[in-house]
């Protein structure tokens, strides 16, 4: 079978490649159709680790995956072959402490496509849990699909913040992640979310919804936008979607008193918090790490058409173009939010 | 001052009526401009009661209204004349072991307009704390200033229920608070909220918004409609708004196990309850009672356009002819939402 | 194997009994040392059934159980040969909606001992998931792992409570579970915990502990108790164990404004409630199922003796007598708290 | 009227000093019996200021303090003279945005006992608002009535830290409020509680307590200890109250997966947090200011027994000695916990 190989750090090659075709009773056999690229994806391709997980065999890469199921295990009776879904990446140990907490997300046995040693899903047929598989209803398009996983994470930071209906918001960082947290916060119960970055195009791509205001950084300090839109009491959820050392320094400044600040960027090394400036306005900091229990709500609110993906899809590309599809998301322009592959038929 | 009052049970006068007139140093002198008919002002003219609450000396009717601030106590510094505002009706006292808590709304000493032996609204000119007055921004009109008070409920309600982004809701009863719910609950988080009644009147203009579907009880039951929206695991939310026991008996069909249900609805005397159904799905019961802390929160959704309470606004009657507008009111058409009644310049 | 096995409603035999030996690659297997009777197993003895659950084929009873590994499937990690342990009853599908939410109690797919058609754990051995098999500490005997099933119960009700330190509870019903959740409140943050029940030896029993009062209904109103350990405020907690209508029905005289209620008792039909007085003090009401996440807490309290569980062990018979504890089980003695059953070596 | 007066940085004088003597109509006048010492009280002393807040005239000292109410205001309902009490330090504008959501702790507005410029209890008598003025049981003593202030800390800290029951909690830092959030923790409803610190005195006098393990640093790393009590899982809760840089950037390494973080330290400057290392467990960081609604709650586990703070007060000394007190205070001593000092009758 044909696949997105990463042989190793800068090296892709589109190739026949051997995995494992053992369909479990619980699995179901998916034929792919739409693939999005994520950043991790390319941060593989460039960097060849992240963190401590570095590639160091042959690995497919992809994660964000729509498709249709084309075969069921003998136990499955969520899905039937023909069923169009998109699929939870991470797997993991589902009888293990954090499993029967439900927060399998924090597992440490998860097993993440496209983080080595496990492979991804840019190759025509995956087998997946059905339990980790989800229907995706008529209104709903394979390439929206494929936007379920990058948008599960706004999904994540939405749950985390426990929006309160009516909530203002602020998201620091206006990149995919940034975006999607910033719709998933929108739809999620806040009455405006206040999106700053410094990059006016995608201030531009973000801001042209409804309920969302940019401010760019480089021209106003966020806390002054912040302070204008809440008559000076500031944020009920601040969003750090930058990673940025600036913004984390001064999230407390963008939060009411008694205000949450949800960490979504990922700084690469430890950077300065003002720990007294959080405890002055006694300010709960929530984390997020991937996502647990989202999808069948994110599926929701993409199929009510209360959230619409569509306009950060920034171009579509053929199976057969994916290395270039993967040099252009190196290229990180300013106007691509996300770029998808489809698989052939 | 011309007043609405009830004389006693079944019996208005519009006529003068002194009520103090002093300013305290944290009040302000409100200019009323529109006040919407609430079915508790209706209850209390058509039966001289709720609960307790018994109607022994003339009363001024009202308490959903919205103004001009025209003058301010000595210590107010948020307010200042010429500033539009609606009014929250229900003043604790701020130091009350339940005001320190942040649950004012139950705090046993809560003086609330229009409820024995206080007065409303339905005049000229009234005095009200400034903490209890809320700007309008220049989006929101004296009328929907005036819907924030009914609109207040459902936000209670939506907050009590912790919606969760994309949660799917269930609202039994699609009265003008049911109707509160759904649309607080929308704009809160929820996917899809379902709306079931037995009137098609008022199925029809809450059906009409987006995101709401209906179902009409007397040609199907909800609990088949919930099904069916859900794949057969039911809502994460429902609120029960009709206060009629055969629903409030049922409220565990609707719900998914481990969701929630708020009782909005009042039932008169005790009801029966499933409390073993409650228990088989670990249900949490929240209860609401009026509101606290969201009349920022309801005029931010409303001026950001999330919430348009205006199709809910069915007429609107001069104060000249309250009288008259209560009648109405007494009616209970099936097609009025809510009657409101205009001040004069 | 012998078994203690239920022939149908009111026929007890200790026989031998053909149960499924095969050993998983995810279970354990535990030679049975100490298991308790509780009051659902009586019920299948007495009744023949629970609400829908019919015995209609001879089952094995008991599910409150402790003993020792004696084998491992070869997944195992967690356990070795030689390991003491108890065992949590109620195993769901791991890959279930609920499950993966982290509440596996209300799974629809739990098989839980002896419950019917599932055998219970009155025999020597037993297989069992090791994901709900946990070591005890060297501190914990046989006798109180045996016990952790039923203060799971307790933990239950106060995790779902969402206790805050120095809360002040009151539990209405002084049977072995209202004790639990007695206890469970008490080392799970209340300040102090109020028992009432009209049977003085019960009250005699757990009016023992350090921390809590006793009230009995006979000589004086449990509200009465409450308003005068809360000067008049009410209680943060009521824990409504006895499952009786005047207890539900009254609940909300016992809350303070704001406070919760949990039901854990289960009155067979539908009860009258008094959603108006519920509303009033917007109290919120928790439900439990069974539990989920608990053991590994309930064992923790009881290692570091916060929790001492003995006093309510009120005899200890031999497995030969299995019978004649059931029949001692059936009297309700109001002096007998838990009665256990200890295996042959 | 006497009182030890803070002249400026360095200089202490215990002298007349005239105060406001007005009652207003919700206060009461307080014969001051016991004040402690707090680390705030010394740093105003040892440095003229803490952050932003300045000594720039002579201030009063004292904050935490019991004491009999001599006089009550005209409209004081709940306080009578002869009442002993302890008092809540921080006054709020009750109408304040955050003292209505019950976060009065971080209104802007609140005006704190000796915090610049407002003055201290150490002086003989005092008036404060009834509100917060909380009657002590005839169990609990003036010394213990004057520890229910720095206790409020520790409350405050398990009241963010949302503890459930069984929790296994680590404190960093055995400093007084370290210990004070220890027991609080363990009366919180904590199974266990593990204090780490490198001064063994200190380890020593919190460790004397039923529940608590402690871990000295200078020997074992406290993530070893943490590793060895939870099986590795890690803990539930980590109170970090070291304020120390490479406490703080360690708390992850504590903490179980989707555990929670109380940062309760106050580092003087920003210190590099490890936010990956945070996020890759999911943790949730909360923060605490001062306190809020804690001071009943204090007082019940006091009186209960549940929290017996009376071997943390080191020492007692007359306000004759007032300052040779606070000459001890800058001392620092391992073995020194809290130091008091009494009142002339």
């Amino acid at each position: 079978m044909q696949a997105l190989v990463l042989e190793k750090k800068g090296e892709l090659s589109l190739r026949d490649f051997a995995v494992a075709t053992t369909l479990g009773p619980q699995d179901v056999r998916i034929k792919t159709h739409t693939v999005g690229i994520c950043g991790s994806d390319v941060h593989y391709y460039t960097h060849g680790k992240i963190g401590h997980f570095v590639v160091r065999e042959p690995m497919i890469l992809g994660h964000e995956a729509s498709g249709t199921v084309v075969e069921t295990g003998s136990e499955v009776t969520n899905l039937t072959p023909g069923d169009r879904v998109c699929m939870e990446p991470g797997i993991p140990d589902f009888t293990s402490r954090a499993s029967k907490l439900g927060i399998y997300n924090v597992d440490p046995a998860v097993r993440f496509w496209a983080t080595p040693p496990i492979h991804g899903c840019l190759t025509p047929e995956v087998i997946h849990p059905a339990a980790f598989t989800y229907k995706l209803p008529d209104t709903v398009s394979f390439a929206e699909g494929a936007m379920v996983e990058p948008f599960a994470i706004g999904m994540q930071a939405a749950l985390r913040a426990r929006i309160q209906p009516g909530d203002i918001a602020v998201v620091t960082g206006a990149g995919p992640i940034g975006m999607m947290v910033a719709l998933a916060a929108l739809a999620g119960g806040c009455a405006k979310v206040i999106v700053a970055d410094l990059a006016q195009p995608k201030l531009d791509i973000i801001g042209a919804y409804d309920g969302i205001e940019t401010v760019n950084i480089r021209n106003r300090p966020a806390a002054e936008a912040v302070a204008e839109a809440t008559d000076g009491w500031g944020a009920d959820v601040v969003f750090e979607c930058s990673g940025a050392a600036p913004a984390i320094l001064g999230v407390d400044k963008l939060a009411r008193p008694g205000g949450a600040v949800v960490l979504v960027g990922m700084p690469v090394e430890p950077v300065p918090v003002d720990i007294v400036g959080l405890q002055a306005k006694e300010l709960r900091v929530e984390t997020v790490f991937r996502y647990a229990n989202v999808y069948d709500r994110a599926i929701a609110l993409i199929a009510s058409g209360k959230v619409d993906l569509k306009p950060l899809i920034s171009d579509t590309l053929p199976f057969a173009d994916s290395i270039a599809a993967f040099d252009r998301a190196v290229e990180a322009r300013e106007t691509d939010v996300k770029l998808q592959i489809v698989m052939p038929d």
